[in-house]
């Protein structure tokens, strides 16, 4: 529902540069013909605001650093706008802030800006974040839906599900094996080195937060016009996620990422993709997981099932998008 | 008490870049030593979200351009994240959206992204607009507290208060005379006409906005270690606001604006910059309204009053700083 908001009042509402504002979660600044820079921004709430793996200081400057990074940019800059509900301890802002610094701080991405709003004790579950991110167009990147052919390639860069179900499981006061965790981090480093070296290789980066991998493919083969395939036994589980996504009913395939990249590579350059990408200790179970098909008027998602069956894969919506990221 | 939080906890929690958060509204992002990129945010809230000049979504639009131009950028790209209570009427929240459209299409500065949250009734207002804002510093401008000497002028856009006259007026139902209207407008131009035409004669510039001319005032005193003079008859005033500002018990040197600018230029350059403004429709009533001093280890701005006294001016705090924007 806030999908047909944003696209049938707000963008028609203001106006602007509604193709770049559409589709992609961070909007690409040319100067002189050339892309220079990349802005997105993001407001933050979660409950609880601290779950195992990150909170939501972390959540915020991580998920600014990625939406930037996967549109080709290198994050130069941070901004955060802290609102805070009447009531909230000193001492949990204080830690959410710290986490926020550590994050920028590790990412050598500077936070250089903010601002500060309190209001009345009420809807606001003590704290909303609220951050900016610019970047710098990283040189070669060529990225758009439009660069996306037949035969190219889908890489994961890890497996599935991890901060959605911290989160759930948290709120829920369910405990499950202490290696489930929110894969909250930065992916700026592993998306640069697939720019610098796939260069023109690399058509397409995105990453999977909230409606997890089904909504980013749903995006990928609605955006490119095309069918695609994935691949359900070369996704990488973790088996204490697939675990909890059991015990909750749901889908690991729906369910929100913070640490993890979706890559579009020519056909040849999977391989390639998934060695680079395992260089690094957060995508170290990178894998290959499917391919675009051919153009069509009714382009679906699919997935070849574990067990030799087909399943169409659905933009997920309502009851499968709790918020939490 | 904002103030302090965020000099006392968010600030040192955060880390980072401090010195360039802590006194600017827009921190300046550099490049292989060179100024690059303005980076600004904030978060605009606003009761009513409609007053006379002006409503909660051309006031995010303009703050947030005015916060860029002041940093000596052009402003190239906005973000527009909204949080919006539950029970907003659709049609106000399109008619606060259209106005920020309008507001970003006149000043040519296009909203490239956004975001939106819907967060439960209760404590907001209706609607909070978190805008960020990038620019590209321009050619020769070199703005900052160390560049402000001796002899200096201060230059002042226009007259004071409409803005927050103009809300609080609405907002207590009084109905003032028809031509007390927020002053609410993008002032990029301005900035820009005085980076190009002085040079280096443009030694700081700000937008006195919540707090107003006192706060920036005293912000400037203190940043550049000197006292500062500024002459009451010196200073334009809109008889309107200043007869609303009686009724109100208020003084027009702290109450907001959103449409002015205050320029700090060398001692010989006061009449060329506003000779630069006036040729602006809102700067038509530009000022040169004083000076600043010697060093001081304890420097204080101060106002020689229109019946021949001296004032000095404070940092408005609490009731002085009502949230009208």
């Amino acid at each position: 529902m806030t999908a047909e908001l944003i696209a049938e009042v707000i963008l028609p509402a203001l106006g602007g540069d509604q193709e770049a504002g559409r589709l992609a979660d961070a909007a690409v600044l040319s100067a002189g013909g050339a892309r220079e820079l990349a802005l997105t921004t993001d407001s933050y709430v979660v409950q609880p605001l601290e779950f195992p793996g990150g909170d939501i200081g972390k959540l915020a400057v991580c998920g600014t650093i990625n939406d930037v990074a996967v549109a080709g940019a290198r994050p130069a800059g941070l901004s955060v706008g802290l609102i805070i509900e009447e009531g909230l301890e000193i001492q949990t802002l204080r830690r959410m802030l710290e986490s926020a610094g550590r994050a920028a701080a590790e990412a050598s991405v500077p936070i250089v800006t903010g601002d500060t709003k309190v209001v009345q004790r009420g809807a606001l579950d003590g704290l909303m974040i609220n951050t900016a991110g610019v970047g710098r167009m990283l040189a070669g990147a060529d990225l758009g839906f439009d660069r996306i052919a037949e035969g190219d390639r889908i890489v994961l860069s890890g497996p599935l599900g991890e901060h959605g179900l911290a989160v759930m499981g948290r709120r829920k006061g369910l405990s499950f094996s202490s290696d489930l965790k929110s894969d909250c981090a930065a992916i700026h480093e592993l998306a640069a080195a697939l720019v610098e070296h796939l260069g023109p290789a690399l058509h397409f980066m995105r990453d999977p937060t909230r409606g997890g991998l089904a909504a980013i493919l749903a995006e990928l083969s609605s955006g490119a016009g095309r069918d695609l395939t994935i691949d359900e036994a070369a996704i990488p589980v973790n088996p204490s996620a697939l675990a909890a996504a059991e015990i909750l009913g749901l889908d690991l395939l729906t369910v929100a990422n913070e640490g993890k990249l979706v890559a579009v590579v020519e056909a040849g350059a999977g391989d390639e993709a998934v060695g680079i990408l395992r260089r690094y200790p957060i995508a170290e179970r990178a894998a290959d997981i499917g391919q675009f098909r051919a153009r069509s008027d009714d382009p679906w998602p699919r997935m070849l099932t574990a067990v030799g069956g087909r399943r169409m894969i659905q933009m997920p919506y309502g009851e499968e998008l709790p918020r939490i990221c």
